[in-house]
């Protein structure tokens, strides 16, 4: 009952918050961001009038928030209860941006992530889309990392590259945060990469050409069979190092990669975005 | 030998049933239930001269019978012995749609639920289809376990909602059996619920709006990862109650649903036949 | 330091390999195949400079060859040190033919299976892809292994049969080798087949067809949640007998398969190349 009483008045300072002008602070950061980087930001903060929506972007991606999770589902899926808030990201297509992306939002918010989990995905392609949720003890916190990850993700779709017949990813970050930590194990503070290659042949590839490039740390290698991608058709190098040597490793390996990815079907492989690296 | 020689008499007792007019029969009663329920009834029994072959219906759905399988392969699907016929739904696209009718079937007919399994699939799409074995003794309440599902199909992806970018469904029953308790441990007798949402971020937001909507106890929720979905990218959440409760929360879930999936390709959601809760 | 040194000298003798007149060869060896196995080679040896790479074939399939594998990717990988070189098989769209192609490889080359795993793949199709890496001692048996697995493929794609509904397949070999033993667990030097069916459903009555067809030994049942088939939508059934058996098993369960499958969609499943069992 008291519990019913409390959803009631979150729900209404909900659509309070819904209804003042924060609601379009998103889209006129987004526009100044694009501004001061030169990277597109196409996330739509608009479209939805429910009060858990905030957003879309690329990567058939969504942000929802939920401001006071039920406490049965809190239970379900095992989220610590001081969490009231969750913030809530899911996508058909990427996992790796939507993680990096996530791992700056964990940074600039008062959050941390309770879950990340990979669905076998990606719109008929081989590889997976994910679903990442933020805990946080206040609504707006949550609310702000999903419109962080958000703002992200046309950076951090900067260097897929998708043909009809498999794709690439490289990701690096200067300093691992916790989403990163949760997702692929990266030592936290430190620079970290990955390559990833579909068909999974191709990924062999890529770590074996990251690895020799520079001089970085394996963290892992996952394999369509081994656990780490979901059954995905893919194969993902983990790796940190100095900032500089995992720059590198990803380079040499996308050059391999792109030239590779070429081969099976004839197609030359373009940036989703704007390559970053 | 004798095992040889019983195939071979229980194979022209086979031919003999598919000649005879009650072959007919499962098309003459789906054209009554279409007239009785006002529900179409597209499964069709024709097609293919085969007697194990039952029919076809929506969702990419096939129905087969096998009068006595044989023992290497019962051995190896671990099916108890003393049902010597079976019943086999597979499908592309579903998996709720079927195990609901499949429930029905098993209410209907005298026999039982001994394998249920979630490939993932959706030819494309986010989710998964089945593949689901009734046991009989008889050939005859196997086969007819087969036509009853195939006929329910049309009523159960009523509630089944799909864009190109995701999908949504909900199932009800006013008192789950044999099928529903297999699949998601519905407490037998009791009505049952089920909300789904893919991508797996607007499954979150479903379930904790069906939960806060009505008076139902949480039976479980089914992430990419948790073991529930096959790795695809939704979440099921599953809830017994009394029936008003149930429905009010599949109700209120829906409208939340179908408001979000369409922000993510301006899509509006449409029912796959006719919205039956 | 020395692995560098070692690793430039490796990489300018594969540049002069891939200079020399012998990368020609299989092209040649290909047609030559063609003109006397009457099957087509459309395996394609060109198209990218790289030294790893070694080609393309039927299925979005791609052949690679690693001289001396990284030793932290060597050891995340689990791959016994003793092989330097590694040949590399991906592919979006197969698994059975690239399985039964690479046995052909082991027993023609210097070379062994050292992973195979079943990506859930398909490019939108209800089954899967494969990843296979051969390693062996001498870089020049590694990619021996890898160009016969791309030539053999057009061959074992023979008995695939695919409409958009589902699809078939049927692989036989008169005497198994390594790589059927570790992705199926197929007796060594013994006559070995597999049917799949998809979706699930049809592949649990060509199983059932096959064993009752002829005296063969069930080696295993793989069905979407039982671990054989990473959650594809598939049933296969792994068999070994005298080769007249198992070829009639096969030929028992076709006849069945191509008329059900038919069932879904109305279209005739057609070989992807020619039929060779």
């Amino acid at each position: 009952m008291n519990e019913d009483l409390m959803q009631k008045i979150m729900g209404e300072v909900m659509k309070k918050m819904a209804d003042a002008p924060a609601t379009e602070a998103p889209e006129a950061k987004c526009a100044a961001k694009e501004e001061a980087e030169k990277v597109p930001c196409t996330a739509n903060f608009t479209g939805c009038g429910l009060t858990e929506f905030v957003g879309t972007a690329i990567g058939s991606t969504i942000g929802l928030v939920i401001a006071n999770l039920d406490a049965g589902i809190h239970e379900a899926l095992k989220i610590d209860p001081k969490y009231r808030s969750i913030g809530i990201i899911g996508d058909r297509t990427g996992a790796g941006p939507q993680i990096f992306a996530a791992d700056e939002a964990v940074k600039a918010t008062n959050s941390e992530i309770v879950l990340i989990e990979l669905p076998r995905d990606t719109e008929g392609g081989a590889g997976h889309g994910s679903l990442i949720i933020f805990g946080a003890e206040d609504v707006s916190d949550a609310r702000r990392a999903v419109e962080v990850t958000l703002k992200e993700l046309d950076r951090t779709f900067g260097d897929v590259y998708g043909t009809s017949a498999g794709h690439l990813e490289f990701q690096y970050t200067a300093r691992a945060s916790y989403a990163l930590n949760k997702a692929f194990g990266a030592p936290i503070g430190k620079s970290f990469g990955i390559t990833v290659g579909a068909p999974a042949a191709i990924g062999v590839l890529l770590a074996d050409t990251a690895v020799k490039a520079a001089n970085v740390d394996v963290v892992g290698v996952s394999t369509p069979g081994n656990g780490g991608t979901s059954y995905s058709n893919e194969v993902i190098l983990t790796f940190s190092g100095d900032s500089g040597a995992v720059r590198q490793a990803i380079i040499a390996a996308r050059e391999v990669g792109l030239q590779v990815l070429k081969t099976l079907d004839g197609t030359e492989p373009t940036s989703t975005t704007v390559p970053y690296i």
